[in-house]
């Protein structure tokens, strides 16, 4: 047999539901901030995340999903959600509606990694776009959006921040931190030496110890903030006091992709077996739409991975809320097809789950089966009833049974249920 | 700038309210009949299509998206739904749960085809399998299911179906089509010589009309049924005719895929534009399990594609459900941005729509922001306000305006929505 592909799952008929409970919170906090979905394709033109997530991200060299399509154009499947967002608010001209425009999606993502527990080579996003406001206000509502997320499950979110200021202290900060860096080059990892050409910010959070160890004195980039990256941010973190959202600076942290400008963020899970784990993370990217072609534009956003965030809640023990469809089992003792799914028919279109015997099963089997549904109700049709046309209704919760008229039924479950 | 792929398409922020319409309809059936979602990975190994989908069909021979990943695996962006839950199916040992399992699926579709109003490179099909029963009972539940779908949009379908037949009947009519063909062979197109050999059914729904025009004579399916099948097909018809579904009988109906062995069905959009295309459809496939390795388990379920779904309701003037988002807009005229955002906080917990302004915009163009939001109640906040604890609440509705204090503002708004 053919088995799936490594570092990819499915999730099956009996999981789902904890992807639901995810979805329904998503779908509640896009009503009460305001949010619009935006869908993008699947993959995208390769030199959209060699301009957008940055060729010196780990994700660009080594984890793309890149293949030629039959038109011998370079596609790739998405590694991430907010190029191709980006992608879509230039081409579609959405910077010609009035401002902001807050935007979520939900999104498979690829990225050809080693597979371990919490990383896949295809994944789900959740995440959020909000173009077109550089104000504090923006990132506050990035920052109480993802909290309320999290209340959502019972839990109360601790934020690792730093802020990795504009283009002109940025610039300034790159110099003084490649001079620092600069001699101990020759110790320091390959990653690190390709780093320092290419964006001399990701060797803050190099994992390699060794390298670390000789960046304890480095400049820190918030001693180096200009004087209003530093107040944006002196006001960024004051807010988030006075509205109780949790938070510590990190100095190193600066992501692992290219296009981060202010602050930026993450929310870390520390698990016994992988160790510390970003359960979501983003911050401010005022470049990323000019970089791709766009007139210059700014965006706060975040990205949160699905399946990572299921096996986190239930590392805690959270306990999604159960689905159970079915309210009502018809069981039947007559071979007259069309009235059982006829009965079946009304009560659906009433919008109750009802199931009905699809195995020709016996009567005995079919209350097993029934039982093993948990439905509240069994309605039970042999010729006798259906010659009176009536039929007998158990209610397993009241451990009552009635006989009553077939056009009573969905109104006497309705009123019970 | 990077453009979007040739032949894919984005669902815009203000547009993606027709797909929440047509996702809540699916949620609304699969609570009604049972069905559990399942989700399986965007890619599979190539070889799972080609023994799934059929080497015979257009989708396998000419528009796959296939590709090797860094580890040398050819790899195939999923053409189509069914094959990948089969795939699942048997590789999670679900046919160890008690049958039938109902399942749906909502994923993404890939065909390189050349790209036309309703044809896409990447499309999403809604579809659902259903495995364990070989029962006409599940055959009708497919088509109520489809038929409640369809109607939720106000529309009654109708079905086009045609019966293949098991494997006997099928084998000993594939040789009398076979006899048939043979002599007009070399008259018939290239594409249905290739039919001839791989899949002789297929020439049946060939598109060339000189192809069909020699098929006037040929044998019919239905006139070559075993006595079984002959039965099934007529208790679905009679079933089909006493709940009320609509449906004509086509006798050259074989659908573009392989794996079909009983019941197929489409539901048919005759289009000025682009003439007749199939808005859904599909059939039962009772052997597609055990020719991908797993134990023999009938199956009958259906596709249907989003995109052209959305279109085809577009084009008969449907008007999909609005979703006002905003239900309060907090005007500030204040520096306190923690006093606006904790305001808003309190709303968004009490489940209510709300927008500040993240704009810095003074506070007539926030009053005309909201405005353009058409949102119910506008909250004005002021330093005059912010010193008594007061805020000021407009109704745009009831045209009243109150002065009430801040610590009564949720409840003031949830009694008035």
């Amino acid at each position: 047999m053919v088995n799936i592909p490594k570092g990819t799952k499915d999730v099956l008929p009996y999981d789902s539901y904890k992807w639901h409970a995810v979805y329904k919170v998503i779908d509640k906090l896009a009503k009460r901030y305001n949010l619009k979905e935006i869908m993008t394709p699947t993959f995208e033109h390769t030199e959209l995340f060699v301009r957008g997530v940055g060729d010196s991200s780990d994700i660009v060299n080594k984890e793309m999903y890149t293949f030629l399509d039959k038109g011998e154009r370079s596609i790739t499947l998405k590694p991430e959600g907010t190029a191709g967002v980006a992608r879509s608010f230039i081409e579609n001209g959405l910077f010609n509606n009035a401002m902001p425009l807050k935007t979520y999606y939900k999104t498979p993502c690829f990225r050809y990694e080693k597979p371990q527990a919490g990383r896949l080579r295809e994944h789900h996003q959740f995440g959020v776009e909000m173009f077109g406001s550089d104000n504090p206000e923006s990132d506050i509502e990035i920052f109480m959006l993802l909290n309320d997320f999290f209340n959502e499950f019972g839990i109360s979110p601790t934020f690792s921040i730093n802020y990795l200021g504009c283009k002109e202290c940025n610039t300034v900060y790159k110099d003084k931190l490649r001079g620092y860096v600069k001699p101990y080059l020759k110790n320091m990892c390959p990653d690190c030496n390709n780093r320092y050409e290419k964006n001399v910010l990701r060797v803050l959070d190099c994992k390699s110890r060794e390298c670390q160890s000789m960046l304890v004195d480095a400049p820190k980039l918030s001693d180096n903030l200009c004087t209003s990256c530093a107040e944006k941010f002196d006001k960024i973190k004051q807010t988030m006091q006075d509205l109780g959202l949790k938070f510590r600076i990190d100095t190193n942290l600066v992501r692992g992709l290219d296009y981060y400008t202010g602050v930026v963020f993450e929310i870390l899970n520390i698990d016994k077996t992988s160790g510390q784990t970003a359960l979501g993370g983003g911050g401010r990217y005022n470049n990323l739409v000019e970089d791709l072609g766009g007139k210059s534009t700014p965006v706060v956003g975040f990205g949160l991975g699905i399946e990572r965030f299921i096996l986190y809640l239930e590392s805690i023990g959270y306990v999604f809320p159960e689905e159970n469809n079915v309210d009502v089992y018809v069981a039947s003792a007559t071979d007259n097809m069309s009235f059982i799914l006829n009965l079946a028919k009304l009560m659906r279109n009433a919008g109750l789950g009802v199931e009905t015997d699809l195995m020709a099963r016996g009567l005995k089997a079919q209350f097993k089966y029934a039982d093993k549904l948990s439905c509240r109700f069994v309605v039970i049709v042999g010729e006798d009833e259906m010659n009176a046309g009536e039929v007998t209704v158990k209610d397993m919760k009241a451990s009552t049974q009635e006989r009553i008229k077939e056009c009573q039924l969905v109104q006497y479950i309705l009123e019970r249920l």
